[in-house]
């Protein structure tokens, strides 16, 4: 590609509302162009990396079996309605009505679709596994989007479903999937963690996102350095600290804390680490009848060393949690504990609580909490001795670093991520829902096993930037830069010379099957220079008068703070090992 | 591609609510699946065809010089009404209220988008001319979706706008066009015709449509088989006669016809040619005033040949008549005229009308008209001595087959097409109703002169079928079919020979690049031969082990009738040569 012929659209400054580096780096460098709130213009030279994204994701879902289809972006509210999701799906779900005032949606996804072709086109068991998948437009109607290709409305992903016998097979085309994904991330050449996620009621393992790693990560992954071991903050557990519970070796002892309401103030007054103190969350559960008729609430006193964090979907998932909790109201707690927030606790209650202890704090000695008396707190707590102990012990928190990895490898670590991708075991959730039924190897009908396999393609390039750029702007990995490398020709107008060797070699390299570009635009050297650096190809090959005398270009990673010669005669061989062609 | 690894669906039957061939052999070869009316999913076996018609027009698109970007979907509102299309547009553009109750619309196609684009990023001449294109979804809530991918809601375009400085260098972009068109198609392998085209409001003769040659077509396609010429019928000039006009040599005689309204009628009334006749149609004109209030009208009399039929496009285009016409009523008729249609005539006027005489009748000598009498027509008609010189003389009819090609070539032939592709300069339509404006060479502001391009990618497939099938099903050009071979062995699971040699073939085909396909089903030969020929797979080679113990496999392209043995020693070399690779 000749830059003539292209076109390159660069930016001194972004917009004032682009928050992110990700976001004003693609306006910046011309990939994309704002069109509405959350909906974009792929501009030719961001369309360039978005194919690239495209043509890995198609080759390693081609290679894994997976079969491309594409299901349409406009799609009847029926389908929608048979799961429940068309009323239960929130207003991020667009919806629209036809000339004919029938109810359609923007599709967000496709698995009512996709389970409907199951249904009518997978009669026998002798057709699968069969495993769908498409590249295709969708919506999703953000309240607040942002942060452009990064959160937007409208956007590109790849969705895939899979279908079988039962779960062993669906076990293995997860696998599949999964082994898929890591040779897609691979290949995109950038830094990731595939990491287990929470697979909701579905219960079992088989959930995991593929996150790129950038600071400016949304996503808390934990990790441990010396294994495999990866999860989000969610799901990675908090092993059971060693036992047993050491003896009580102090008395309970009422201590006036006046206006320390936090365990770290309390910590703090008392000279103690805050490891040693319990905070006390209040949460409630209501009971409703079959006539949607609340009939009775029960109260939750959740029990947590000072220095940690609740994590809500641990606590979701416990017996008595699992239907839905909230936070206890103010009058509730007034009731239960006969005092404000900040000086809670588990000794001297005026109405029964459920009493819940993270595994760490059941294993506690002497510890120190609210004494559910204004201004005072009780230290030299002790279970069995000063309270029962506790009604139920779970892994209810976050874990720290430095905590122990799950598989006893050391200790994690946490960083921050951005997830691109999601291989999730459905079940028979959907199969279900729409009767989408195959005759067994018996002559019965059984619902499908099912697997949902996303790569978000048009957020992946936005993950890459948050991962790799500087001051100066994108640093593209090769396998998905607009361009691979660029020819700088400094003066081509006036100097037949420089536009010979620059057209050489660019000639050159396109045989060779180099994605490269060659600037003839005219431009000069700065400014030339300033836009590769900002738009981020990886390769950057300079041919001047000057050089040329000595019969020499320049080469210059994106990576790298200079440039180094190059013998003109030797350039070809030196480039393509570089470039790897 | 192995068919136990693809996704094959086949039926007996297609829905009755199939009507044409295209519709119904894509139903039942498996190539589309109907979500909803004129939504289709697009299955694994059709979605190939559609990337191959992509590719094609992708890499020529690319040749020509125009430059892929990827607008959205979803646009907002307020860019159709700055051109007037939000409201001026009918119920077919599918509008949209987000969660925040803001418009935007589903992209029928994308002037408005693409001019902003322009206006924001084309400042200056020297970034002219620029061409950019998209292939991506569109929609069109059509009142009556049918055949299928003929007529649907939801389908893929490729659209190209170009950006130019002036009408020179427009019509320069647009020949380029036009001429990558004439690749694409040729590329496609089907017979079309690039037909000249009404440019509607905008005159000039810079309209061309892609017609691929179907019987069943919707179009006429108007074409000198000696020449290149060809237009639609719409367009298609019918040749001033020779003249000069013969002398009179019947008196005017009024001739009862009682019951004979029609000239086919009175011709065989009188045992005279049809030619002879003349028939009268009665149109009106209103005059509004600047408060949108009729202040009266006027009637033309169109006189045409009585074998002839009205142009309403070539009417429409004439002085007085190209505001909007409409059909006299009978009321107008009666007060003009003094009788009822089917006895009209141009003599004996009750009020003044224009009279409008196609040239041919503007030549003829004795004709024969309605006396505006009922009952009754006059014979011996003739210009000057019987009544006045028409007030306009213009081409008002449409060409019939035998009729002198424009160009002198030759006679005129007249076939049926699909329109597939259309080319188009639009001039400034676009670009000043958005103010979208470049600053030219001497400093001043000027508007974009542009073109739009289109082809339906997803409406291909279904023309090329309308054009190529037969009563066994499709029959696919290679460029375009989903598969261009299939390896048909037969017992495949019982003989090891069998699939040692299919299994050869089909790696020696893949080695070259061909794109094949082995049924490894275990189908019996009648139904896999069967779903082949449904599906139109142009080269099926069949592998048995009656053939092999003579050392022969067979060969037989979908159009003939026979196959044909080939020694398996040669048939590598004989298939490279019949598939041109």
């Amino acid at each position: 590609m000749k830059a003539s012929q292209f076109f390159i659209s660069t930016l001194k400054e972004a917009p004032t509302d682009a928050e992110v580096a990700s976001h004003r780096l693609m306006l910046r460098a011309g990939l994309i162009k704002k069109l509405g709130a959350g909906i974009y213009t792929y501009l030719p030279m961001g369309l360039r990396v978005i194919r690239k994204v495209e043509r890995i994701v198609r080759e390693e879902m081609d290679a894994a079996g997976a079969i491309e289809l594409t299901m349409p972006v406009v799609q009847p509210a029926e389908l929608w309605q048979e799961t429940g999701r068309f009323e239960k799906m929130g207003p991020e779900l667009l919806r629209i009505k036809d000339r004919h005032e029938r109810d359609f949606v923007v599709q967000p996804t496709s698995e009512e679709v996709v389970t409907d072709l199951a249904r009518q086109e997978l009669r026998s068991y002798k057709q699968l596994p069969k495993n769908f998948y498409q590249i295709q437009t969708k919506f999703r109607d953000e309240r607040r989007p942002r942060f452009g290709l990064m959160r937007g409305r409208e956007f590109t992903m790849k969705d895939a479903y899979s279908f079988d016998r039962d779960r062993d097979a669906a076990q293995a085309s997860y696998q599949a999937m999964a082994a898929a994904y890591r040779r897609i991330f691979e290949r995109f050449g950038l830094r990731y963690r595939a990491v287990a996620a929470d697979s909701g009621a579905i219960g079992g393992d088989l959930s995991e996102e593929f996150q790129v790693i950038a600071a400016t990560g949304e996503d808390a992954i934990v990790y441990c350095p010396h294994s495999d071991y990866a999860a989000n903050l969610e799901k990675a557990e908090a092993l059971a600290p060693a036992g047993p519970r050491p003896a009580p070796s102090q008395p309970l002892t009422l201590t006036p804390t006046p206006g320390r309401s936090t365990c770290a103030d309390v910590a703090e007054l008392l000279g103690l680490p805050l490891a040693r103190t319990v905070k006390s969350l209040v949460l409630a559960t209501d009971e409703i009848n079959e006539r949607d008729e609340l009939v009775g609430s029960r109260i939750w006193l959740l029990l947590l060393r000072g220095d940690h964090d609740m994590n809500e979907v641990k606590v979701g998932k416990l017996p008595g949690l699992n239907l839905g909790y909230r936070f206890a109201t103010e009058a509730e707690i007034m009731a239960h504990f006969g005092t404000r927030p900040g000086y809670l606790g588990p000794i001297g209650l005026k109405r029964p609580v459920q009493v819940l202890a993270d595994r760490e704090v059941a294993l506690m000695a002497d510890w120190v909490c609210g004494a559910n008396q204004a201004d005072h707190h009780l230290t030299g707590v002790n279970w069995g001795r000063d309270l029962p102990e506790p009604d139920l012990v779970a892994d209810i928190r976050n874990v720290l670093p430095g905590d122990p990895s799950p598989d006893g490898a050391g200790e994690l670590l946490i960083e921050r991520g951005i997830e691109v991708g999601h291989v999730f075991y459905l079940g028979t959730k959907y199969s279900r829902a729409m009767n989408a039924t195959f005759l067994d190897e018996d002559g019965k009908p059984k619902p499908f096993e099912m697997g949902c396999y996303g790569i978000g393609i048009t957020r992946l390039p936005a993950a890459a930037i948050e991962q790799n750029h500087d001051e100066r702007g994108i640093i593209w990995p090769d396998a998905i830069a607009p361009f691979t490398a660029v020819i700088c020709p400094i003066g081509m107008e006036r100097s037949p010379a420089v536009r010979e060797a620059a057209e050489r070699l660019y000639a050159e390299l396109k045989a060779l099957g180099v994605d490269v570009l060659l600037d003839d635009r005219g431009e000069r050297p700065g400014a030339m220079f300033a836009d590769w650096e900002l738009i981020g190809v990886p390769h950057r090959i300079t041919v001047g008068d000057k050089g040329l005398k000595d019969g020499q270009i320049e080469y210059q990673h994106r990576r790298e703070a200079q440039a180094s010669k190059l013998e003109l005669a030797q350039a070809l061989p030196w480039l393509r090992e570089r470039l790897g062609v």
